[in-house]
């Protein structure tokens, strides 16, 4: 039931379309009833008062076939609805059995109910001289009974009277026997259905290994991947082995964030006109990528998770920031949830955020905001999971876990172009279950300290502190350093404060106490700022997206960002003074790159051949870390 | 125009309803053209496939005269556009002329265009096989050419043939003087509408003296006041001499936040049906607060400011979330708009978040989210300001300021509960202009130096911050305590960050260097530590909102989040293990004192009489200071 008076953004809402993606043959059904009782808390509905022609026309635009319940008579009322709601079942059930019968998965025109009626109906008429039923005022509090309002004990004394008591309870306050009967039974019983605490209903996921999906490495950065592309054909293995457990949401991106091998078990759920060319359309379609509104997408699937199923929902970054009251309300949802013992556990609500802040090929300032992030960690930390891959195995590991876990939300961000691939399954596995580690094969402070820590976390800052760690190593051969991958961003936070967060000793020994960090970071970088703001080392230098960028190379938005290579390199000569002129020298040289970088982009339109063509390990100093600390080619 | 292809939630948005909202006499109209053309980057879209006369029905729904223009013959369908149009404008100029003359708003059946054209229309039809013209495949890139697609190169040649250059320009590439001849002059040619920059047009409002309104504190807390209702008698002022330059949007919360006084000299607008008992609807009104959708308001409001025009956004605190994503692209619009310099600045986005977290009287956790000053701070700093004044002399202060300033969003956090008054109007005004500033009356360092710094921001850490405050010089009267209270937040940050941020030099005067500062914030705690990372002084201890909170009485939702002057007194002597014994029992008497409160509201239902009715100066030591240092009674 829809009230009209919470939120027209609900009874105007674009889920009355959602009879588009409904397969009556497989699918249930829903019947809605439109509560219009025409008054907001100080406004009338803008429903209530259109002609009944409008609203009736409205109704069938979306595709519903209106059944109208109105009046204020209550006897008459109640029989109305009554006859009208075995009406409408009885429509629906016509509907299913042509449909299941025939095979027929034409759209139906299914019923839906307008329920007029006063607000406050049967409550106060009037209160000090001001109509209260049927107006406005019968919003929240219809009658103030308080020290300075003695007279109104009386009108609610035969307001609560007007309920027959009496009638109801015996003189010992027991509900009737013949009325107890009417009350349905066991699990009918609205609190006891089990559709509505899904968890019972939960089956696990049939989980195939992600381990086949594996991309082959050699050695690091000798390959390229695209992550999500990868992803995608784990993700159909899941959608194959589960069928009726597992569906995949989306505004329209599932092709473009490189899903699309979801298509070859499964179809989009559409049940409107199909025409020639369409692709991947059916009315028993697993996927809900066609209506491009981020808010039907989280809609869906925040519905489909409380029945006790498993799903994800991909999305562009930046238009996430579309749900976030929706997140919200459903991370709230979950911590109340964990306290009451009744209620079990459901499957997590899965996030996969591609088409990234640092991927501008067609779009520009508009489609760059990483602060989900930000949004998200505000939330209770035995709630929210923040992951931020930096390859496709990692992606592999990290989403698997994901999708095994309950009660969490869990937010992945990961990108869909090629870049250089780092660690094998073995490795990937190993790094993700602990979330956080010292990237041996890139570090060379093995045989004492170091002189700097570079962190990275998520794939483009990763990217780019490895090239810069490969500028340093040539040109300061003598500098000792330290790279750290974090992929489970809440391990940066104290394990006080998040239960994935390292000890403090765990993560001095990892960051050092005193030791300049320099970390790339995906998002803002205020994000790792205040998670490490009880940290006890203080020389923490993030750089991060910091609101600059417009259509341009993939390399130029991390410059305008001050997270590319060139200038992480001057980041680190800035902090450690003793390089004296070779510092100074190096320095020149990362500025002089940069120059060379906007003429050149200005003139071709691409980035620089040295920046498109770079691999990890082109230099000697590289390449011997990397034999001795590494096989150099993956047993698997 | 809108484009079924971007995004549905335009094409079947609550925006439609905008037709209830618009008087024929007074406003102008607006002709929506849907363009379905009937698909997404890789999907139909929704309205392209139902049926004719559904989507008919669903305009008419809507309250529009649905005009069709539909076909694939390019000669055809220009003619019926033309003819289409100008029929169109016809009836509204129709409309207009009967409402003006006939003084008749009845709301009308505007015009509405449908216009059904086949994507990527006229350009290339088939390509490696695939039909492209007609399909989604036309969406983006319809024909990709590149090193490895050499024989797209005769495709494009032919499309791009097919525009005839040769019948447009001369030979040396003029545009043919009698095509040139059709443009529109001057402006109303479209790039130099000054509709479409509206700092061209905009006229500076015209400011009463907000001091009328001011609240007569005769000493601090001596009075309580609501904030938000002395506030909305100057917003009715403005609105009063402005009637054609200023509105106030919310989302049906302008009487429920208090702001009922504009309701004096302007009315909402509607211009539905009308009922009895309705309070202030009419279709000139300047209030747009009757559909309750926080998209639409904002909607709304940025196209007003966009105009040239002036306007707030009154809405609860929580609900504000649902806007994020609209209010990124503004900022980023504004940031954008900074570099161009043909471009004039418009008037603030101005946000008055009323009904906030710590004020639950009805509403209980989802109605608790203070987390956009954490979203809005992620944008550029030459664009965001964040205001959270502590009493209604300083909301007044604040927001005269903020209607004032031009190409900024200001976001105003204010409560609507009755409150202790702090600052005489001059006094507040001098605290709001520096944004920051020691609290010279409640403080008694003067003499010396502090031992502990008490922060506050907002108003209820303030009042918190306060007690704290009072009870510690009464049972501690040795120790010296600085109180802080921050209105302008963008004074935490440092100078190098945002244009507000206090330099470190008068930052570490302030706050000290390195004594323990206990730090009472409005929003979620993180967001201090964050905007103070770089800050010397590292004792800072911040309590704030943490996620906990149910429909509880105003002082159990502090105490929930450890935010009531209970658990501050606790916070300052757990860090100054020097006060030895006397700490220890003061910590004691704290303790004992929450359990006294859960017991009392578990019994009462209300809070303690001593926190209903607390006051600051109760005690001689506060009294003192304040005579000394304070005139004890206003002079206004």
């Amino acid at each position: 039931m829809i009230g009209d008076g919470e939120a027209e953004t609900a009874s105007l809402a674009t889920a009355w379309h959602s009879n588009k993606f409904l397969d009556p043959i497989t699918d249930g059904a829903v019947l809605p009833i439109l509560h219009l009782n025409g008054y907001k808390i100080s406004n009338p509905t803008v429903l209530a008062r259109i002609e009944h022609e409008e609203l009736d026309h409205f109704f069938r635009g979306c595709g519903w076939n209106p059944l109208f319940v109105e009046g204020d008579d209550p006897e008459t009322m109640h029989e109305l609805m009554a006859s009208t709601l075995e009406k409408a079942i009885e429509d629906i059930r016509e509907i299913q059995k042509n449909a299941r019968e025939q095979n027929d998965t034409t759209r139906p025109r299914w019923p839906m109910i307008v329920l007029r009626s006063p607000k406050g109906w049967t409550g106060p008429q009037v209160v000090d001289g001001l109509q209260i039923e049927g107006t406005f005022r019968a919003h929240q509090v219809p009658l103030l009974v308080d020290i300075e309002h003695p007279d109104h004990v009386a009108l609610l004394e035969s307001w609560m009277k007007s309920y027959k008591a009496e009638e109801l309870f015996d003189e010992k306050g027991r509900l009737m026997p013949e009325l107890a009967e009417l009350a349905p039974k066991g699990n009918r019983r609205m609190g006891a259905n089990p559709h509505a605490n899904g968890g019972i209903l939960l089956r696990n996921l049939i989980m195939p290994d992600f381990r086949l999906h594996a991309v082959t490495v050699p050695s690091p950065g000798a390959v390229n991947g695209q992550d999500t592309l990868v992803l995608g054909k784990f993700l159909r293995d899941i959608a194959k082995l589960n069928q009726k457990n597992f569906r995949v949401f989306g505004p329209d991106e599932t092709l473009s964030n490189l899903l699309g091998a979801v298509f070859e078990v499964t179809n989009r759920q559409w049940d409107a006109r199909e025409v020639a060319n369409d692709e991947f359309l059916a009315p028993a379609g697993r996927v809900l990528d066609s209506m491009l509104s981020e808010n039907q997408c989280e809609g869906w699937l925040e519905g489909y998770l409380l029945t006790g199923r498993h799903g994800l929902f991909n999305s562009y970054e930046a238009f996430i920031r579309i749900i976030d009251s929706m997140f919200s309300q459903h991370a709230k949802w979950l911590k109340v949830c964990l306290e009451l013992p009744w209620r079990r556990k459901i499957s997590s609500l899965n996030y996969l955020l591609a088409s990234h802040v640092w991927q501008q090929d067609h779009n520009g300032f508009t489609h760059q905001d990483p602060g989900f992030l930000d949004h998200v960690i505000n939330k209770k930390a035995d709630i929210v999971r923040v992951y931020l891959p930096a390859d496709a195995n990692c992606l592999l590991s990290v989403f698997d876990h994901c999708l095994r876990s309950r009660n969490y939300v869990n937010v992945v961000v990961a990108g869909k172009h090629a870049l250089p691939q780092w660690l094998t399954i073995e490795e990937a596995v190993v790094h993700c279950t602990e979330g956080i580690g010292i990237w041996q094969w890139a570090s060379n402070d093995q045989e004492g300290e170091p002189d700097v820590v570079m962190g990275c976390c998520g794939d483009t800052p990763t990217l780019e502190i490895l090239a810069a760690v490969s500028i340093l190593r040539e040109h300061l051969p003598d500098l000792k350093i330290r790279v750290i991958n974090v992929v489970d961003l809440m391990k940066l936070q104290s394990a006080s404060e998040h239960p994935h967060g390292l000890s403090e000793l765990d993560y001095d020994a990892l960051f050092t106490k005193d030791k300049h960090i320099i970390f790339g970071f995906h998002g803002y970088s205020s994000l790792v700022h205040r998670l490490t703001y009880r940290r006890t080392n203080r020389n923490l230098h993030v750089r991060g997206y910091k609101e600059e960028g417009t259509i341009t190379t993939a390399f130029d938005m991390r410059v305008q960002n001050d997270l590319d290579r060139f200038h992480l390199v001057q980041d680190v000569v800035d902090r450690l003074p003793h390089l004296g002129s070779k510092g100074a020298y190096l320095k020149q040289e990362m500025k002089d790159m940069l120059i060379k970088h906007k003429n050149y982009i200005d003139e071709h339109g691409e980035d620089l051949p040295e920046i498109r063509n770079w691999k990890w390990g082109q230099h000697k100093s590289q390449q011997r870390t990397t034999s001795t600390k590494q096989p150099a080619v993956n047993q698997r």
